[in-house]
């Protein structure tokens, strides 16, 4: 029985929260939140202690793992303390913005040894996770061209933008670079990006970039193609398409029911799923279940700190190349 | 080249004539119609001859079949008329409703010898016949149920449906009987149906059924359910499922077009296509193609007067199942 | 806070078990099997206490319901016991196969004024909830016709079906049954079953039907087709197809990925979800909440045994039709 | 009644002779082929009169509109002659690939005033134009980003490559910048170009790019994506996806038949259409209809010079961008 620490019991903490809960191999032991309200809520809950001091949380030698769900400016603190307490670290995503941060956090990681796994979830996705392993299974022999579509219904609220400028390469994007790495087994050596502001001053007042559309160029030859945008009416638009000399995959979009309706007017159907964590749902529950394997079979997490680092990277490039409008190569 | 006397220029008429215009092998070389200006327009618009009188067509030996396409209570006189002038027939379904004079005809057919098709055209719509060839090769073992869908977006103008009642079974499903032997290659030993008057007064004055559903239960055990009805707002809706010990087959309906459209409040695209002719346009120059080779190449069109006999056959049945509440049985 | 009883640790006890648990109304307070270790492996889970003494639990003045999920044959006197012992009842389908027993268990139920439940689960399921609500909002205004699919992708072991001759009607299909009554709001007046013995020996050694069809003609007029088999090899097939004046509804099945395949031979798709409570995982928890709520709220439960009794009424009558062959009469 | 001379009886030339035949405003006069006897037999086949010569059918006065279907680099030299013998004319998509010719060629057109159109016949296309009319009805408001796949099946033969380098650009997607202009009726100002060799050499023997992905920034700032490649085995992969500050359209692709396949495997359906000439059929013969009807109105046809000529900027500006690494500037 893995024990956990929880870190942050705001906004996804709850659901990892609950997920532990349901895991057979898992318990929730601690919630620790500056808010020791907050975490007392989501303690009571689960029947976990609660507290604002961290430290205490770590000192208890029964937790075996620390889950971070705390603001990501905060992450690479706790990750360190974490390891140093000799504790498993399971991490949202991302590890930093800050790429020099994230590198001092690699030699802690190192240092101490501790295992370490950052939060990609999409990578867990029943639909996403078929279509790597087709592509593992050689159903499309080489990959050769890659389209991502991955669109918010709504942008963050302003401050949240002005907190992240070019959030939508460091907050969505870095989902679908991750993706990229890891469906293609490989490494982007090029990035072009272009951005807009299509978004009125009233939803988007900072007029940071609220679409925009990515090309990569991969080392094994690949070409990655990349959209995105803050405002896809009809929901949470999440679509992967991966083409080569065998064939095509494409992972779709779920809706919350099947239900078709024909009338003299045409044929209509549900809207996509809109909120991330309802289209994720299952992708949640089967990163912590492999999570907790890992632990428990003593290999390492299946998204490691070099993971979160590289997708840092493609996103830091996009930025450049959107800002200079040139194209910006990227050292493997 | 097969020289085709084509007899009723209107409603189905110039639509078989575009089709023997633009097939390789055959010509039309005279249209026929008690009213003369139909049969001209027609006869001038594809450099054919035109006239009222249908002996004069049939005694010009460069014709090698005759097309029927006039009302089916001609169909039985033409047939037999154009059977003894030594010509191949095409003849739109029905033979005819009264089943006395389908097997007067059919004796006329055998006597003279004369090659025969019945214009079931769904036999030859690309997605059913893939269905059968599915069935045929084996793909889902042994056919355990079926299910058909048969429906109108609106019911026949009133004399229509006064000069042929429960023209649901004799008009409209006759088509799915002779769907079920096709692809089952068996014949049905009881008929179960049951009726019902859904349109307002006004839309079937004379309330005949507009809506109908029949179990049939065939010789080799197979278990059919076909449904009918006159009002189908969203199109013309035609579906056939096949279930077997291997699994399932279902040839769907036809949109026109491909388009889908994302909004906030879901998903559309167009409704179904309307219009039978439409509908199963590939149908009617399929069959005529069929028609022409089997002419050409001395054997027997593929549907016989048999198979309308036995159409006919099952309707009957339905219809006394429907007035009587009882279960019919079928002689094999 | 709704402390539940639950009886029956087998089967389809941990499912329920695990949502009452995940409930935040609800509380896991006694588990009761005559197999000790088996309601102490599951008590133990779920922080509950566990007996082989039903009388000892229904004495605990803190639970406040029963959730049966015991063999059907023994519901009734469950039933009868947790009603007089003045607990709101959550059972299984079905009530009873024996109708006598129904009418006994509801003179009960009636006499105690006992909250009772029955769980035909498909009423909550997404899919099938919005079709529902879109008849109810009069999308299709009057349904005219309702055509059903029920299969399941294999046949009960022997042993079961030995116990219960024509489950076609008395296990599946009489989801079915409810789901009419439900989707219609009217009661059948007539009903005629055909059945077939398809499988083989091997799979089916008491030449039980495995395959069914039935027609339903309702009170309001409207026709009802529903078929079902014992070996959809493609997965478990759920479908219902509501048509009315005003257009026609569709509750498809759903697939446990979105991944399409496009390769040189074709494009493949993932077959159905294969097993009922993956298929229905929604359906459990919802009817929960609403039993809960029920409870909560001082309301009656939104199924209660007069549907059960009624579906009851409706396989039998199937039964009695695929027997004689002849249409049998309900009385409303 | 509009009378063409069709030049070239080749490769596109049968098919459009036989859609000037089917058609009721258009015939069939002339057929001019270097090669008198493909001339001979498609005149014949639709009761035309066959040359070598093209004076002779420019001198009949009953001409009134040239169609042309010769190779590419032969259609400027035809343009002029056709347009200053007073004639329509109606050409194969490119003008020409120099754009100094196209210029010469527009400055004869506008002296001669001769009505002219360029055949890119996507714009024809049901569902593509559904698409566009969905567009300009303000379905999705805004547009924001295009996202265009245009995939063959295969590369062309090499003889065919040879004479026209990078012609993924000059002769695929010079079809979908065409669409881009039409759909957001704007102007490219930036194009991104990206392209591989994924052939072996077998098959691409001048190793001339046979996959590529471009990205455009349109004056109005919209986002654009294309991808092709020549060996999408599946079939003719033919997509079009605008999103917009409303909602998404999609215009999927089309299939042989509707069949779905369920099987123990899981689900399968045909691939796509393979054929251009198949999947465009009804684009040509509208694509005709259009072009008769505005000779007919006396309006300009639907696609004239300034279309090719700009279409073809756009493919030079990506095979600038493809060779150079460099974004390239498009003045509008």
């Amino acid at each position: 029985m893995l024990e956990f620490c929880l870190v942050g019991g705001g906004f996804i903490g709850p659901l990892h929260a609950a997920n532990i809960a349901a895991h057979p191999g898992a318990r929730l032991a601690w919630v620790v939140d500056l808010d020791v309200a907050v975490a007392g809520a989501l303690a009571t809950k689960h029947g976990a202690r609660a507290t604002a001091n961290l430290d205490a949380a770590l000192a208890d030698p029964a937790v075996g793992a620390v889950m971070i769900c705390t603001p990501p400016r905060t992450h690479a603190a706790i990750i360190e303390r974490a390891a140093r307490a000799g504790k498993a670290v399971f991490c949202e995503k991302p590890v930093d913005l800050d790429m020099s941060r994230v590198d001092a956090c690699a030699k802690v990681l190192e240092s101490t040894g501790a295992p370490f796994f950052v939060a990609f979830n999409r990578r867990f996705d029943p639909s996403h996770r078929a279509l790597f392993e087709a592509i593992r299974g050689g159903e499309i022999g080489r990959p050769e061209m890659l389209v991502l579509s991955s669109r918010d219904p709504e942008i963050s609220p302003p401050d949240y933008v002005a907190a992240m400028p070019y959030g939508i390469f460091y907050d969505t994007m870095i989902h679908d670079f991750d993706m990229v790495r890891w469906l293609l087994a490989d490494e982007p050596v090029e990035v072009i990006a272009r951005t807009a502001c299509m978004l009125d001053a009233k939803d988007n007042p900072h007029r940071d970039p609220d679409t925009a559309m990515v090309m990569l160029r991969m080392a094994g030859g690949a070409l990655v193609h990349v959209n995105s945008s803050f405002r896809a009416v009809y929901g949470y638009d999440q679509r992967i398409e991966a083409f080569g000399e065998k064939g095509m995959l494409i992972s779709r979009n779920r809706q919350p029911t099947t239900l078709e309706r024909y009338g003299a007017d045409g044929i209509r159907q549900d809207g996509l799923l809109r909120f991330f964590i309802e289209r994720y749902a299952e992708s949640y529950a089967r990163e912590l279940d492999d999570f907790v394997r890992a632990i428990e079979e003593k290999r390492a997490p299946a998204i490691g700190l070099e993971d979160g680092r590289r997708a840092l990277a493609i996103a830091e490039a996009a930025v450049a190349s959107a800002k200079s409008g040139a194209a910006v190569a990227l050292l493997r």
